[in-house]
């Protein structure tokens, strides 16, 4: 059975609360037990990690390494500036989705640019919740093909 | 029962023997098949078009105000300078996803920036002929929140 | 009697309709109609041109090359990438008035360059339908003096 | 009666004689002995105000708050760089309408960018002192809309 | 006893009736009166300069080289390109606290940038009528230090 | 009573030792019991929190939500590049006061850009320990109108 | 016999008449008797394709596939901007000769630069009707080694 | 006998007490003396003219029209974003040669471009008082060579 | 005996598995196992530490100010926007040596920008485990130096 | 008879040995072979020259003037940086084309740019050998015009 | 007595027959007469060496030292990017004195930056022959004061 | 025995005597001496080359393909524009190690870019002349590995 790593980046954890006019109001378990359904539907497992810390999100992708097959990963603000990740995306060796609760490209300039993105499978961006769900059926697709 | 307009731009009419490294072996027609297949299981119709006429596709937007719920648009080259398809997006009313086979973050400098992802619900990039099912699933969200 | 020619580029169309805190709720035909008052007023025939392809505005630049004395031209987007629209404003040897609506100075960045512009005779903007007679003036004289 | 303010800026007191080739024969006395005439026409009073000072444009602007109803605004070179009359357009809450001899987009490459002109309701550019004429008709419309 | 100058630019005479939603309800004399208030609690006099003319505060600094202490100087829009009154901020010799009323940088791209910050002892933005307060508290400071 | 985080990102833990003729002789403790005297005839709390890790600094951001009034917030480096601390900002839906010991506008070039001013009340940079201290006021005003 | 297709883009119709300093005074029918003239002598057919609308050159080189060997290619002003028409230069399969009348790189900055060139086997710009004959020559040559 | 215009802009007046490491010890009368001392040995008369008004220095260029025949020009801080005083420098029609205490090029980044030089005769940069008498031999070879 | 940090950033605990085309197929110990055995010649004692963690690797510079003499520093992706590492670097009073294994001038334009070499000694990158043994060199002769 | 001048910058005596999958296999001396056949169909003479010494080619082309009526000239990667040579070239007033073996828009970003293509006849790249024979024929065209 | 050097750059061995429009009739050896004649009246003696070999440039400058006491230097073209010279006048330990015949901050965009000024005494451009006089002045000038 | 190219460029030769305090008292013979020294040492024979000339080093690099195996390469200034160098480079088809004196990313910022770098094996910057030292290890080095 393949497993999925569901991470998600700084601040998403306020979700719900923060911001919800831009970030909509389900909260961070909303959206994984929503997963978590469609995991099941989908026959893939999946583990959740959520960090503020740049570092925990770097291990947990090194960690990722023999123990998934695909990821998705909502980076935060980490997107637009942090090669660290970037670099941590392709030591993983695993495909990973990018996915994003609001349409970036709407957004203020600096949020238009990923540097993360380049390293992706591919990135989804501006379908709130569902941005996750179409995310996990990306990374299902990958793992799958990965085999 | 909700009509979703599924449009495409310049060259892909020839999907599946162009470049098929970058966009996969799926011709235009299989990915239709497939989210006719989709769409059926969603609920919800489906009208294609493809056009290498800038005018056209303006003109089909147009013409989706009042027949159309929402739109799957993968604008080919397009994507990167037709601001006039930017304002046919906005005249149109309609939600627009904005999809690509391939990943545009990952490619030339100028397949980077999107002028219409701006003005668009959201944007997915990279998945292949998948992008396309995965906008259907979003567009069809959309136009059921339309409602 | 000077003629004038009133061309009209993408999604102008559905002036009224589209955006009317941006654009004004007059259509195209109302402007039209008060641009033939005023035309029988200055001593001018008008003919109109709308189109959404830029191939059908740059052979309509091409054909009014004797048929026509002067142009007022909104070329709506394409004022800020079509420089084959540039070429044709140059190659029918006419002095052209570019005009807009709305007031492209205050709004989004890509839209403050006109391509065009610098091979017209002068540009307004921001005055709504009321460009468009300001324009039909200024092209009337422009007539006028190449005699 | 509606009162309309006619500002110029720097250098424009030297009209007609300075770079006729560039900015015509007309003198600023026959621009104004025009609109004088058109004003009439219109039932409209204006105020005429010519200044190479900043400073004196700035107050102008601020004692016009009032005692005008509308603006016609040459700014001259600082039409490229005085935020200080930008700030004072927004200052006098009255509609401005800017206005160019010539035609600033056919120009060097810094008279193209008005920091002015975001925050007046429109500009017209290069039509000689017709452009002051046709300035002088939308400020009078302005003004009989703030009504 | 220590003496402030008080310097304000452009437009600043009409704090209070000018876009009261960015700049704040006081007028410059309530914020003159405020002043006054506290300069007695820190015991310093101050001398109040408002004008709309970059001449006349460049030979305010001027004449402030031995008659004031420290100087607190809100340059209005002059902050975003007057390098001649930077230049007399340094020439001046004295400690110069550069104050706004909002925060510049949650403006306007061309209102992050201050020419003149850089030879002022530091910047003050976003306090409202408090920016001025603060400022005068640490142009106190200054001027106590440079004896 | 109010309670005011003070805030204090990387190498601020080695103030008073780190470059003196930059950042000052003060220690951070030095700063932090002028604070303190300051708060209390003010009649608000604090709470200092000093960390070199962007993830400790963004959840007590976090924590802030709910338990603070007011944060005076020195990002250090992290004011140029830390998009997760901008964000972490407007998530704790807190008044949140800027402040610098060197004035950031006359050292490097990269120092001038603060991504995270747009986001803040203010900003208060140039006047070493003092900055702290305005920033307290400023801080302690803003709490005060919270209410 | 190798067959080659000569493409030419917006307003090249107008050869002849339109701006004949900077283009010459042979007319497109001149330089397609000189182009046949010397295609007998090389031993290849030509096949001339004129049009100012960008999708029926993008489906001249769709159809150029399977029955053309190579092209002679200028793009007109479609040069600087057409993103779709490089797309359809690759999608083509066929080795491109982009030929220029005028030398691009002495001219407007917009013109120096060639979105379309980086796909192309190479580029012959400023000789006039000179330009095709040579770029006959090279696309010839090319045809004869993808046998 | 030919008459010369020497003209200096902002802060100029301060010369020999302000930054006299970067601009020397003379003031600007020992200048003007050691100008009017060469004047004789040149046969030129001298005007005069020190202003820290933009305003001042653009009329006192409108007067020398007629009146003088030649200009020695240092815009001080103008320089670099007066363009009114470019324009002022057009309108005069008369060669001006603009002169710099400090070698401009040698100082910060904005120093170094002079909106003003490409309207000039040249420009001289560097050399403290002599700019000055460097800058009357060429105005004076200038105005001889109006004749 | 002087005692040298030998100090990796984020993602090298991974060398030798990652990406090793570009890396190369040595891992961490290998490199650490060089570096004692030249140490061991050189007469100097090492202190390793490896962190993803940005806090860590400051705080580890901040220990070492009067526990080590130099220090040879890969900062891995921090290179291209950790200002806080670089305000440590220059907090820490110590000659640090900037290590790369690959020649970052030679891949992606954002990696040849580092904004911590302008605060270290010097830069080492592309010789793979020997940037390290150089780097060590490098750093014995600078801590040689100190004393 | 006509005589062209061939000349080759730097490095372009080690064609055909240095990097032939970007130059092609074809010696300096083949491809002057090449030229010398053609030369003699087209009743011109040729003379070589090839350089490595910048000076060496702008002394080159200073003799040219009066010896010879036209230049082929490539000048490999002075091409993006001698304004020196763009000097020689203008100075010789001599009818130059620009040639280049590879496409130098396909390639690195700086080869993108020519610093010498604005003064000369035309630019020709991409074709290998051929080239410099259409290249041959062009600057023959110009010598026979010259005439 | 002082020695001056007097350097001319590349292409300059072409005065009076190269463009003369741009750089006037006069020769060098006209211009090194005229020098001659200034240099005995002011008491200097004069050593002239032109080159079009960037090379010999900066050997001339290393033997300078020590054997003249000034330069007078048009660089020509490598003005523009020799940063070669740019160190070698630096090395040489001479005040540099830079000329140009034109006035290089009214021709093309790349001559309005000089990377040589920067590390020379001053700039004079602009005035002819009259430029090397005035250079030789201000060389002179410099010599005397080294003493 | 491993043969390898010390190549220095334009101003080296007065190394010691030229700002020592940026490149060190060592004068080049100094270096070299310490160089033989350590090639003894590496068992690798020296072969030094100095030159102004561009082309020299162009030819130098020519040369020593089959005669040398690997090559250390000081640019000098030349580091920053000469493209030619870069493309000699690639020519000679050898390892090249780039080393610098002093810190380039330290200094002004036209020294941070070089051009040569990318096509380098590596980049020593800032360690005064044991950058050579490191060089000629890591040069020695590839010459093994190359066998």
């Amino acid at each position: 059975m393949k497993r999925v790593l569901v991470m998600n980046g700084p601040n998403l954890n306020l979700l719900g609360t923060r911001e919800p006019d831009v970030y909509g109001a389900a909260t961070l378990q909303d959206i994984e037990a929503a997963m978590a359904s469609l995991a099941e539907e989908l026959g893939v497992t999946l583990r959740f990690v959520q960090s503020n810390h740049e570092g925990v999100l770097i291990e947990t992708l090194h960690e990722a390494r023999g123990t998934c097959d695909a990821v998705v990963f909502n980076p935060g603000a980490f997107t637009h500036y942090s090669y660290a990740l970037r670099d941590a995306v392709v030591a993983s060796g695993l495909p990973v989705v990018e996915v994003h609760l609001s349409n970036i490209h709407a957004r203020e300039e600096f949020r238009r640019t990923s540097v993360i993105a380049p390293v992706c499978v591919g990135q989804i961006s501006g379908f709130g919740a569902d941005s996750y769900l179409m995310g996990l059926r990306a990374a299902a697709a990958c793992a799958a093909n990965e085999r």
